[in-house]
């Protein structure tokens, strides 16, 4: 990289305007003077700014006349937009390396746990039983808004919580992701900004950027987001939503209180703010804390989340819950998009598995499992100097603090080419401000090798 | 409705204007006079769409100063843009009907065969093989390209049709409307045009909508889209690419001939137009002819389909083939928005059923029947007074001419009183000009009460 931060923000400002269209072909930019004090830098970091983005391709000079937009737009690409990070320390490459890697690589950095810490005795036999199932059920679409018996029994389930839902009001989708690409669909336009908390989960950063909006961020404590500075930014930069993980705080651990989720309600309603409740880590907690849906209703929360973490990850299926006339308007865009529903026999295998007994056993058996495998991977990092930030309440992420002096991203790099993905901290930071810490998933980290390769890795650095 | 295409026209700019953020929350609009010269209407027309649009709550009048954008956007709906059709008829309510409706609903106007019609058997056996797969294939995420063994089987396919393929140019997907969604967040940016054949099928309008592009249409032949037409519209309106079915076109049953595509191949080269084949119907051909990706290669051409039409709608799985660095892109839009590839499960089952032998036995049987089918059903609807356009060489629609007089939005709205589904010609129409029109599906006319009830209608309209 080498150039600086301030740089890197104007070239990010002029690629959101040519890619939103509100820099249009061929049109001229901003003049250096005119946009240096726009942006509050000095004259010489737009002149850098511009000079680079010439130097992509993305707009070129004319003599004595100033900065054009390129008149050919180019496809759009993720990675273009956004902070350009090394290729091997941004979120999609974490994502595609834990997606495409091999089953002999070590997966510390990974988002989800082995395949033997899952509910697969289970899921085999919802698979037996599917395979009696109606001739409709396995060769008709979805319904529009996915089948109801699990709709009912999520329902219920939300009752259970406090939540008061119709199945009506819940939308099943492919996924917790394509829950979240949905709103974004409903709720943004190219040039919105999206408020998310410092670190967040970081592919709340990917989808946001396909949607090409501006990502807003608020420092996150061990209490939740900092609500100080989480007021200041909806006043001053007007977010269209703020998304965050209520349950478990992805990658921090942090289980947010209901006094919290309070005052975030309160806040949002005093600035008409719309809040995301992304919940997908709500069953590893023995007993859900009211968070934003349980206590404010759904007039201006949607919650969503899937059964990727503790059911399975093969058979997608996500959901979204929402006040009605928001699900009416997000079944539409489901019926573009998807054409309908998620997949009758993945949905049917999920309801097979939570309507079983054994599930519920599994379960509680994994909380507990969960439990040592924190405390015990906890200690082992220590003696790596490795800090646990907060023990969390459950899950299976640890967010480590590293010794002074070591980078995660080059300890990620390092660990690569030993075979062992890892996620480093400012993968999680919108502000690349997280360079310290490293996200461990303690049930990835069952080999002894492991740690022995992190200390030899250390030893290096 | 009651209102000219005209005022349509105009009001459709204003909402793509809003909507894309080219006129921002508070701006004026163009005065009337410059808009109507601008849009080559009456000024008169420009007063009627802006009064209506200020009616709609998009647009607001300051006295003596002309109209300003609302202040408050409201979140995206899709049927908020583009022409305003009664709910009853426009595309996304057949797709919900179709999606929605109960098993006592007929449904002539659905867009997949019956249960009783797919290859359950193969299904049945895949899902009895999938209960003794390994825990990992029951559990994790998929690679971010989709199954291996699937992807190499498509190649082996593809290479049956002439066309080399690596299997890492094949990703994919959750669906055939996932793989046109996410091409089009690769090449699309609001306000960009797209050109479609006029009729085409009707998910291509409302996934076109969702991204705020507009959309352009040349009529459909005989013989495929109109060249002369295709290339006129292609140097005035400069779309960003084309899309149809090259397979039986949806909905007139067209199977493209290898000259019509050689045509097309060659005027896209002129003017350095992307394609985008949707082969969605492939399989229903015992020969297929060579279409664009056959005959062109990958330089230009994106082929997309799915196994939701011959093998089952509820194993959802798509896929998209085009050149290595367009696969690349789109592997990074997939991971954000989905989280990587299609659920390993709904690729296990499909990988099964088309490695074995007696889905291969299934198809052969299945072209046998649907040809009598088509030929019976002609037939039936001949003595009605609807005239068969074409007759398809495979697959299961007639698309049909009705008789003089008989509107086919009126007669699907007043078939829906006696619980039946049609798909009348307008929702197939950008410019709504197939009023005279009506898709059928052959294999959801079996029941005899269908043809009573048509005839029953067409008296008392």
């Amino acid at each position: 990289m080498g150039y600086g931060q301030q740089t890197q923000r104007v070239m990010q400002a002029v690629r959101s305007k040519v890619s939103s269209r509100a820099l249009e072909p061929g049109e001229k930019l901003p003049s250096i003077r005119g946009f240096a004090s726009l942006m509050n830098v000095s004259p010489s970091t737009v002149v850098e700014a511009y000079d680079r983005l010439a130097a992509e391709g993305i707009i070129f000079a004319r003599k004595g006349s100033g900065f054009y937009v390129s008149p050919k737009t180019q496809p759009f690409s993720v990675s273009e937009i956004g902070p350009h990070l090394d290729r091997e320390i941004d979120p999609f490459w974490v994502s595609r390396q834990s997606l495409d890697s091999g089953p002999d690589m070590l997966k510390p950095g990974c988002g989800w746990m082995p395949a033997d810490w899952m509910p697969n005795a289970s899921l085999r036999k919802a698979i037996r039983h599917l395979s009696k199932a109606e001739d409709q059920l396995l060769s008709d679409y979805a319904s529009s808004r996915g089948a109801s018996n699990l709709r009912r029994l999520q329902a219920r389930q939300f009752a259970t919580e406090g939540i008061e839902v119709n199945p009506n009001q819940i939308l099943l989708t492919g996924s917790g992701t394509q829950s979240l690409d949905l709103i974004c669909r409903f709720l943004l336009r190219p040039g919105d900004r999206v408020l998310v908390s410092d670190p967040c989960y970081f592919n709340f950063q990917a989808i946001l950027k396909t949607h090409q909006v501006e990502i807003v961020s608020v420092p996150y404590t061990t209490t939740g987001v900092d609500l100080e500075l989480f007021e200041k930014a909806i006043i001053e930069q007007k977010p269209r939503f703020y998304i965050s993980n209520s349950t478990l705080h992805n990658p921090t651990g942090v289980n947010l209180s209901a006094q919290s989720a309070h005052k975030i309600l309160t806040i949002a309603a005093r600035h008409d703010l719309i809040l995301v409740e992304d919940e997908v880590f709500a069953e590893f907690l023995p007993q859900p804390t009211p968070h934003l849906a349980a206590l404010g209703g759904f007039d201006r929360v949607i919650r969503l989340g899937s059964f990727s973490k503790t059911l399975s990850a093969s058979v997608r299926c996500g959901y979204i819950a929402a006040k009605p006339e928001w699900i009416e308007a997000l079944v539409d865009l489901q019926v573009a998009t998807n054409f309908g529903g998620p997949s009758p026999i993945a949905t049917e295998l999920i309801y097979t598995c939570l309507s079983d007994g054994s599930y519920r056993k599994h379960m509680e058996a994994l909380r507990a499992r969960l439990a040592k495998a924190r405390r015990a991977v906890s200690a082992n990092l220590a003696e790596l100097g490795f800090q646990t930030w907060l023990m969390p309440e459950g899950g299976f992420y640890l967010w480590c603090l590293l010794p002074e002096g070591i980078d995660s991203a080059e300890l990620a790099r390092a660990a690569l080419q030993q075979n062992m993905v890892l996620a480093p901290g400012d993968v999680f930071s919108p502000n690349q401000s997280m360079g310290r810490f490293m996200r461990f998933n303690v049930s990835q980290m069952g080999a002894p090798e492991t740690y022995e390769i992190l200390r030899g890795l250390m030893c290096d650095l």
